[in-house]
């Protein structure tokens, strides 16, 4: 398939039928990093050694995003998400946060943009508990890793270039 | 001011108290991107050229995802922007698309926030509507450019490495 | 003032930039009707005598679809309500429901969609609660009968077809 | 069936128990419109035939407001529609847009509520973007046109009245 | 199964995976109280005796918030509620209302939450609708008084303490 | 004043006015506690000398249900929050956690029900992460302990019998 399915002959977005695609079992895997200056690195850090807020913080604004992806997203399906995980790591030598994202769905139809919403959110999340320290973090790249289930199978993205 | 400011003293998150900040007038100008194939950025600037429905939805997106950035963003204080506006330019030697995100308030805090998410969401939904041609687009940088307004005034990113 | 204020001069959507309007006093009044069969307009009558459950969550609806209004209609700016209410009255000649609904805002901008998304929501409640006597019933005419404040100070409409 | 369903015997509301309903494919198809003054008529139109940005705004909205129909409409049970179309007829001889809302499901209940929801918010869309030229404009009629799947099968109204 | 479900071996907060759970039948049963003064609830009651607009209004609130719990709660997950329902008791001699709230689902996971958001938030509302008569109202003891379906098959509170 | 200031005369809701109030400095302060059993309350306060997650997504729940009042509890106005603090005090005697929820306003009218609504889903948070453990738990009293700012200035609840 190679037509950018939203929009109908005439250009005009819809919303995708997906009521005849099978309920199959679906996952997706994003992920996204932000940069940041030397001191805002090292505040993080140091938190994340004690309490760890600021990752909390994005863990869990990245699950709620994910679940709020349909509000967001203008033509996505709502989903009834099965599972939604984060993890970060922390990358010392880029003073930089990396981001991954899990989303699994039994369901008609996949969880891409669930797991780029959750990844993003939680970045955008980290750059506003830091940003008075540092305006200038870079968020990005954003991007999936990989998907599982559907029609096309399992997808995996050509990640040399990742950390 | 040099600390992660919505953690207190024993490393818990709180949403600042901004009652006593002046009412200004706060702006921000933020930028993301996408970058896709040679035949996605083909569909995608043929579409702009008739309809332009992709971004036409994700302007939309962009916009109303500023309207909900303090859901999507715990710390956030809740905001009655007065202004959201998007730009998109077609990099053609790229096969990308340049987004740019304008946020005005008079208030109590300032938009960096805002703008950041309108311009994620937008690339978000860009994603959404390619990603059948291409799901291998990658987002990013996702980056503040410029804000005025506050206690600290205006601020500007440098920008060299952009566009 | 006579344009598309939505659309730049591109005829691209935008949120309109209110920040330098002044705070004013501004109202809006709106009204839509519901008509129905005259079985289901009895069993709506009957319950309005003894507790009037059909339009208590009529009323409900419009006044939290009031203050949902900037998440629904894409370009409206967020406002924080200062007042809503709903007024319903059955007409039993035409078996029909008169919704008239009442916001009241001190801002930048006016309330006229919040009163007219009030009185929408208000009229769909009651479908959606009378639907299984009566799936026929048909909602409208929905407009705005007046505003006060702003720029252009006080509006009537023309409603001599009323009632 | 021919009772208030979302009231209890003491004419309480609650939401109806449809647990044990089969899981069907239903759809249905609402219809609302929006009559206007000859001048902005002609503005809309006139945009339409470049970037068609009002009716771009409003397909959006309509699709949104689908899915947050369950939180509009206080007894509607959530869903997870399937598909949502939207389509707008320009109808020069009456200076009126008249639209046409298309959801579908498979489910559990019925989507007329997400498909006139979704009519009714795609015209407060365009009152919206057009209420500068014209705050007189007039939505409705606003009604079922047709449902399919659940108990009662096919529904088709009665519209000789329309367009 | 006795440990904290929601974090995982580092700690960290996640949304438990039931994708490969059984979808059956679920239910939930929880109650919550509010105690007022003796002004207070014989307002409340008066009321309730005529048009009942408090009540009425605390079981559309406790309805809607059952449909939003999984937007409250971070680690719940989106369910398609298919029945929610609550019950008011006026309790004169303590001067309290008891609420009780059901909810039913075929789902993979058990509506629990749901049950205890509903009771919580209706009497939240109906605190606000009397707290200008007597601000020190106690909201109390909220909790599960019985759950079915599940791995764990049904459970049953020690109610002995209630009402 | 002395009577429930949301139904007019006729017995009806509403919200309301309060668009000729003055802005002035309100704050509320607000109380809830879960208890549970002491397996339950080992476990979480264990978690808590970690990486605290339990309590950690209680906070973030609390502060993002204190911005949702409005669309929570009907006939709240929509505010813009400048502060939400929640604080959590583990009392191993009761095998039970005391939750304090601030908020503070510059506006028109009370912090109330934010302050009562942040500790009551921080509560229904913890209950979430622990009922695996114990579905017993139970939440309450929810209460307000002071108010200050306002036609009636500072009030403070009698909190003789609190810990």
């Amino acid at each position: 398939m190679s037509k950018l399915t939203h929009l109908n002959q005439r250009g005009e977005a819809n919303m995708v039928d997906v009521t005849e695609k099978g309920i199959t079992d679906r996952s997706a895997l994003a992920e996204s990093s932000i940069g940041m200056s030397a001191e805002a690195f090292a505040l993080l850090s140091e938190g994340a050694h004690k309490k760890g807020d600021v990752l909390s913080v994005a863990r869990i604004a990245g699950i709620q995003a994910a679940k709020k992806t349909s509000d967001l997203i203008p033509l996505c399906h709502p989903l009834a998400l099965t599972k939604v995980a984060l993890e970060f790591e922390l990358q010392p030598e880029k003073h930089s946060v990396h981001i991954t994202a899990f989303c699994r769905l039994a369901g008609r139809t996949g969880v891409e943009m669930e797991a780029l919403t959750a990844a993003s959110v939680a970045a955008l999340t980290i750059y506003d508990m830091c940003k008075a320290v540092d305006p200038a973090m870079e968020i990005g790249p954003t991007r999936l890793l990989q998907k599982t289930g559907g029609k096309h199978g399992h997808w995996r993205g050509d990640v040399s270039a990742t950390t």
